[in-house]
């Protein structure tokens, strides 16, 4: 029997390739919010024994978390035999572990909430920095899936003589493979955080690289300023404006508008959290893992 | 030791007159929310072995939901004895059966969370409507207070000749306990509803009571719709404008607007959901589930 697909807050172009590719059958569920902020939830399909497979895109995650648990717990009761949960961002992955005394380690509560309801989970490049692996946190089976041979294809067909720049020693994970993939050169730059929204960048040591076009490679695209201090360091060096990539379209509130406005040559992600700027789509790559 | 406070969304009013009454110590959490809306905490008080009380306002619940259990797991790490958690609002109380198949019983789903991560739940007034006990639903010990004594002794000390109305057939339990209280006659109204916000009301059969002031009694106020429609039909016989009185203050959008420009002369709420119509202060109901 075909899966069944349902949408979370995901978009419908992400969700109607998606069951393409794995033969699935996309599954209404009707629903609608109370004037008290109350959610309604139908799933009128037979569910008996069937695999349903939910596409929930968890960026801003606080209000959509109770309603997918509804969902859950209305297909548990509707018999179905596997939920699949595919979350291509996965949030709370950051507060990995108390930082001060006291501090609630939210990715670790939120693994535990989100085990307790779905029996697999399938994302893209969670945001695993201090975790060598979701089964720390996560009691249910997960596939990791990395969007590094879809950012490399998609910047072969797109970009001239790229320099791939990872703007923090995080990101070196993506730039170096990124850069392994494409035969290019590729640098890792410092950065430190004073905030939420104050980063610094160091200055990098490019100016060899004149004729390059920069690809800046981040993992998440939030507040943008990373991106920004970066291209203003490569413009001081005398280097082209860059193309920024981000696997994740968090962009909160006026990022993508002040990224348009900087010294940025094209703003790109990965269609994992809907956005204008998705132009590398990975519905294949979520496909792959259910269909092999 | 001092039972620790906290507030989730619950007016500072209300856990300031709590806290005094109960001789408890309010402790502040330390939270915001990041730029992505995912939430962080911290909390720096001592918890080991000490009960919180946990004062939330649930009203308008999704997003509300999840930092409650992540505050919840981060006082268990921290070691604290005993979760209480007073709801005064007890939102996901009204989808009690599926009306129609493949409906989600959300008050169950949502019962069964809290369930989880709390030791106990106090709450005022339920919409306890097809279940006849919270136990039906909730897995934990839970205290049901009533308003009706402290709504009584406001109507007893505010109104002129009270005649007491309650809308609908279900806001009899409340109407008619008031009215036993105050000695005063009541009538209660047959309502259809067509919609979250599409109400008929019959015209009541009260020209008797012309003299009277009436009040009409309901647990939600939400759309506003039923008690305007009422304060109409109760001018159309010739009756006088009414005082509306709601246990929780819900209000959605344009309601409490609307009431004010309808036929009504006063609006008044409990405490329970905070609003500036609350004029009936139940923070001493609430202490007296704790104290005694």
């Amino acid at each position: 029997m075909k899966p069944l697909i349902f949408a979370h807050h995901s978009s419908s172009q992400l969700v109607s390739s998606f069951a393409e590719k794995v033969n699935g059958e996309i599954t209404h569920v009707e629903s609608h919010d109370f004037p008290d902020g109350e959610s309604y939830l139908r799933v009128e399909q037979n569910c008996f024994g069937r695999t349903a497979i939910i596409i929930a895109d968890l960026h801003q995650p606080n209000a959509k978390v109770l309603p997918l648990i509804f969902l859950c717990e209305t297909l548990k009761e509707l018999k179905i035999a596997t939920i699949i949960l595919v979350a291509p961002y996965l949030p709370y992955m950051r507060q990995d572990k108390q930082f001060q005394p006291g501090e609630g380690v939210t990715s670790r509560y939120f693994a535990k909430i989100l085990s307790q309801h779905v029996d697999k989970l399938i994302t893209i490049d969670p945001h695993l920095h201090r975790y060598n692996s979701l089964d720390e946190i996560y009691s249910i089976p997960s596939i990791v899936l990395h969007t590094t041979a879809y950012i490399a294809q998609w910047i072969k067909e797109s970009v001239n003589k790229p320099l791939i720049i990872g703007p923090d020693s995080e990101s070196e994970q993506w730039a170096a493979a990124t850069a392994n993939i494409i035969n290019c050169p590729f640098i890792i730059l410092q950065k430190e955080r004073f905030g939420d929204r104050d980063v610094q960048v160091s200055p990098p040591e490019a100016s060899c690289y004149k004729d390059h076009t920069p690809v800046l490679i981040d993992d998440i695209i939030s507040t943008g300023k990373t991106m920004i201090k970066t291209a203003e360091a490569l413009k001081e060096d005398g280097l082209n404006a860059p193309v920024c990539i981000g696997v994740h379209a968090l962009f909160s509130g006026e990022a993508f508008n002040e990224m348009q406005q900087a010294n940025i040559k094209d703003i790109v992600t990965c269609s994992t959290v809907s956005h204008e700027s998705n132009k590398i789509d990975i519905s294949g790559l979520l496909a792959k893992a259910i269909t092999t």
